[in-house]
């Protein structure tokens, strides 16, 4: 929901760019209150490398502080140190307590670039954990049933595809619900897969006769690279918040056009109508590479100053202009035997250089790039059927089409 | 299997009786090394009565003993203080610890009248459940899956009928298996409704690197009255082992003489060649009551001594004699109008009382039997179509039939 100009609306702002709040009557409520809500969100402290997909989150629970409220970072340490005991699971082995600790301390640096350290509880859940004990946890156990753990999306998937499920698997849920029991959260943020998992939250804290926690699930954001796969380390398409300014700016700049807009509905801070405003403006011929820039001016700035965003834009912008595609170079057609050209030999013929021993030399100093992509090899061979954008250091540009020696086709 | 007679075969009298032995081969293994096994049976203190159906097990255990084997009798007070906390189940309450030590007491005080108390250990896996912790457990659950946990015959029954399963009923079974994990049991016995959690011992035990534990199913044994139900007390239908011996006596001599056999089977300490002797003399017309007797001597005397069981039998015989229908009797036909007639009168018709008076007399003074049943009200009208068996005080017995007065039928 689009926040009112000038109308400080902070319901509206709250809900802004969540996926789904359950219930906005009880985030009404809740609000009306006056005091200062307790608002949670998990972490599981075997990844502490943040990158733009976990800020969406932590975003909102910025956004929850400058309302005045408090964001309680709950550190699943609990979980943490027994991993995934059954084994299946490689992104879930067993950390120590010292791993953990050093985890969460660099998740806490990082994180507080975006929080506001005066206004943030940081809690590990072994402190109730541990002490429930074997009798505690079958009590827990026993507020759930398997058909309704088994009405989990990804439960249900991998049960009806005979894929196992431990048992355990159906605990954790329990284990983080527990966790809003004792914390008394008021609100629990999480990706939109987490919805179950907030869910029980719910449950457990209303059948302790507590007001249930109001949920409420954010968007995934998808990686910087083609498709619409989640954000993740492990997919390698990750725009991380701590490596290099140019870096994240880079990345911010390869995404495409259509998920720009995605990027910005969930990373832009900007109010939405300033966003409404500049997707008319590339509806109505504005440069997308020009709105995309703001976005990566805005995020590079938030996570390295201004100066470091500047000099990532600089340094953006030449680079693109060295190795832009000029809008008209020289053109020629070649026609080359069955098993092809070299490399050496098509830059010759394209008069890039004088000779191929000329040729070869500059391959090897990487200075010829081929479809954008530097090449070094000059055994390669072009062969009929393509068409090269060839360049050579960053001015000279060639675009050679390669058809086939003379064919000689039957005539019927 | 039945043992062969004059031979000493161990293995043979072990598993004779049993439903099912997992594995013989490993039990004939573990047998051969010639040292004390561990025999584990399993006990819930919610319920410290014992009747015939608990025996059957502890019969078995007592057997193992005879052996040179150690029976452990492994009390579930963990299990039992926590009850069932989903509500679900009215026959788990949760049981404090006085309750728990309570019926553990009786229990061993009632089991001493056949295991040999030297030969018997008795273990509480509190004292190993309760140290698991909250982490412990989830480690536990994460040995096993929940499409092997929904095989076992009820989960799978109530799963399929949209009945709930609390989750922490998958705990549970696991938690059975830790118990012989702990007790790096060589053999465990248990109901045939109990084979799933005996087979969650052996494979917590393999996952260990133990022998996995020998499982012995023992058959269910079905109560006294009519129908093939288990023996419960909550069904009443059981023969606790420390009531009256009359009572054990007279609910023995009630089963039917098909059931006779079912209790031989899973209750004597006969040889099997005796009880094959005893069927084919029932077979060529000895009367089975006799041989009811015989069981019924077997059994009383073994929980109440030869002369306890001597003088169950003589009351028994006499009570019966009394109460038995003689073969003649006298023999009357009555026709009586469509309101009925006052047993009185009836009783009057078959001269079995002088008056109507003296008969309601003797009816108030519960000197009267119908059918068996002892008979006080005097307003009792016996109606057209029946036939009664009457009887007054222990010898004087009439039967009576009742027909319609005068039928004034319209002929075609």
């Amino acid at each position: 929901m689009a926040e009112t100009d000038g109308q400080d609306n902070t319901l509206s702002t709250l809900q802004h760019g969540a996926e789904e709040v359950i219930t906005v009557a009880g985030l009404r409520e809740k609000l009306a209150t006056g005091r200062p809500l307790r608002v949670k969100a998990g972490f599981d402290p075997t990844a502490p490398d943040i990158h733009l997909g976990h800020t969406v989150l932590i975003n909102k629970l910025r956004q929850f502080q400058d309302a005045g409220h408090e964001a309680i970072m709950l550190i699943g340490d609990f979980t943490a140190a027994i991993g995934d005991p059954s084994g299946q699971s490689a992104t879930r082995p067993a950390l120590d307590q010292e791993q953990i600790q050093q985890n969460a301390d660099s998740y806490c640096t990082q994180v507080f670039r975006i929080l506001d350290p005066e206004r943030t509880r940081i809690e590990w859940n072994s402190r109730w954990l541990k002490p429930l004990g074997s009798e505690g946890l079958i009590r827990l156990a026993a507020q759930h049933t398997v058909a309704r753990m088994l009405e989990r999306d990804d439960f249900r998937k991998r049960h009806e595809t005979g894929q196992a499920i431990a048992i355990h698997e159906f605990l954790y849920p329990l284990v983080q619900g527990y966790d809003s029991v004792m914390l008394e959260a008021d609100v629990e943020l999480g990706g939109t897969d987490q919805k179950f998992n907030l869910l029980v939250g719910r449950q457990l804290q209303a059948a302790r006769g507590q007001t249930p926690q109001v949920i409420m699930t954010l968007p995934i954001l998808q990686g910087y690279t083609r498709g619409s796969v989640k954000m993740s380390k492990s997919l390698d398409n990750h725009i991380g918040i701590t490596g290099p300014a140019q870096t994240m700016y880079g990345k911010i700049m390869h995404i495409d056009d259509e998920k720009m807009w995605h990027y910005y509905t969930l990373l832009s801070l900007q109010p939405g109508a300033q966003l409404e405003k500049l997707q008319s403006a590339v509806a109505q011929g504005m440069n997308p590479r020009d709105a995309k820039l703001q976005l990566a001016d805005e995020l590079v700035e938030r996570f390295h100053g201004t100066r470091e965003a500047h000099r990532a834009r600089e340094d953006f912008l030449r680079c693109f202009r060295d190795r832009e595609q000029p809008d008209s170079m020289p053109r020629l057609r070649l026609t080359v035997p069955d098993e092809g050209m070299p490399l050496a030999n098509v830059l010759r013929a394209a008069a890039l250089v004088a000779s191929t021993s000329e040729a070869r030399r500059l391959l090897s100093q990487g200075a010829v790039r081929m479809d954008g992509e530097r090449v070094t090899d000059h055994s390669i061979r072009c062969r009929a059927g393509n068409t090269h954008v060839l360049q050579l250091g960053k001015r000279q540009w060639a675009q050679v089409s390669l058809g086939q020696q003379e064919n000689h086709e039957d005539s019927a």
